[in-house]
């Protein structure tokens, strides 16, 4: 049952900017990759066809330091609420001992099937059974 | 009945890279974005849900000069050859009067049911209609 | 003296992702198009070359509601707070009468000479005085 | 003295798109990533601040199979030409046994100096010494 993941990363070239330092989006894509690798760690696929989904609700980044090119870096990634609908995570993005980027991401869940509007539902209860909140928030 | 589109467009931040240039990555959405353009102007949308799918089967682009932040520059897109199942385009692209690359993409029609795997079939008559190669070529 | 800035969009194909919506990290993407499209129309460019870098420290979205490809867009930008050394925005993502997301932006004026490590400095003058916060903030 | 190198790696979500699969602009970025992993496994790295750049001047894919979320797949790059200038790879993009695509990519050596035009040149004797055309071509 995750709380958290840590993930192991290498900025890629096509990931910076002419500024010569990751562009600030790609540090949402960091903290993605994060939680989908956390839910394979638990079993899941976060995206798997079943007609639900996990849409994005809140996202936001404080960026302390640039991260280079070929740098590596790891995304520690911990659950910090989860209720009847939302899971809500935080990371830290890392070099070495430097702190580079904190974030944050709420996530929905809702019925998806193609050709309806999204609706807002209960997590259903196996997945909810697969995730905690991190100890010590 | 469009057989070529001309899309101005200018090069945005987060397409450089850290040697100052638009990434190679770039020029092939740049190609995309002209022909669903061209779509468009044909009365079409190349993904509405109908069913019909238009994966890419060949994209190459031969680079002559770099693109750089905020250049101009426009993407001149050409059907250069038409069958019952594919489309083949080339896209010039170029700022000002010097030409920055040189691209051609090759895309094939598939039917393109949620869970089933793509099958080539011919290009529906309501579709094929719309599109002629271009004079000259 | 700019202090907002509309733009309009469209939903390019490469944006969306698997649920067949836009991916939130786009969103980032729009608003700094946005506010790179106010720099021009203040005459300036945010990265001419000059050694003056702008960083963002911090960046966040709500998301009310998905974008799908093609869909028209506009993101409304205005300067929210700006002191010695920071701007701050916000931005408005919309479709026609409905509210898509709620942006904000924050980034810092920083020395960024190559091979030097990037130093926080007071906006230039000649750039402060080209931005102003916007009305009714 | 590297002449090919297998890249292990999985389909991230963003790089998906509405049909369901990785966006082809992708594979670009894929083949890329071998080739910067094959020259970090040289001792070198493509974009060391040296001065010395690496424009891809020719970049092509054929497309056999698509590629969904999650996939694990291999890019097998392989060194097949080089001159005085350039370095010619290809790569087979493959998950398992099925083949999903192939590329083809062209880098030429320049003096890549900030603010002046980049100018070809022949490639460094430390760098061309790295590197052999693999063997079977």
């Amino acid at each position: 049952m995750p709380s958290e993941f840590r993930l192991k990363r290498r900025v890629q070239f096509y990931e910076t900017d002419m500024a010569g330092i990751v562009h600030f989006s790609c540090f949402f894509r960091y903290l993605e990759e994060a939680e989908h690798a956390m839910w394979r760690e638990a079993g899941l696929s976060i995206a798997n066809g079943s007609g639900i989904g996990w849409p994005r609700v809140e996202a936001s980044f404080e960026f302390h330091r640039p991260l280079k090119f070929e740098d590596e870096f790891e995304v520690h990634l911990r659950i910090v609420a989860k209720d009847t609908r939302t899971i809500r995570y935080e990371g830290i993005i890392s070099k070495g001992d430097a702190k580079i980027a904190t974030g944050k991401l709420a996530i929905k869940c809702v019925r998806a099937i193609a050709g309806e509007p999204m609706k807002s539902i209960d997590i259903p209860p196996d997945i909810d059974k697969r995730f905690q909140v991190a100890s010590g928030v």
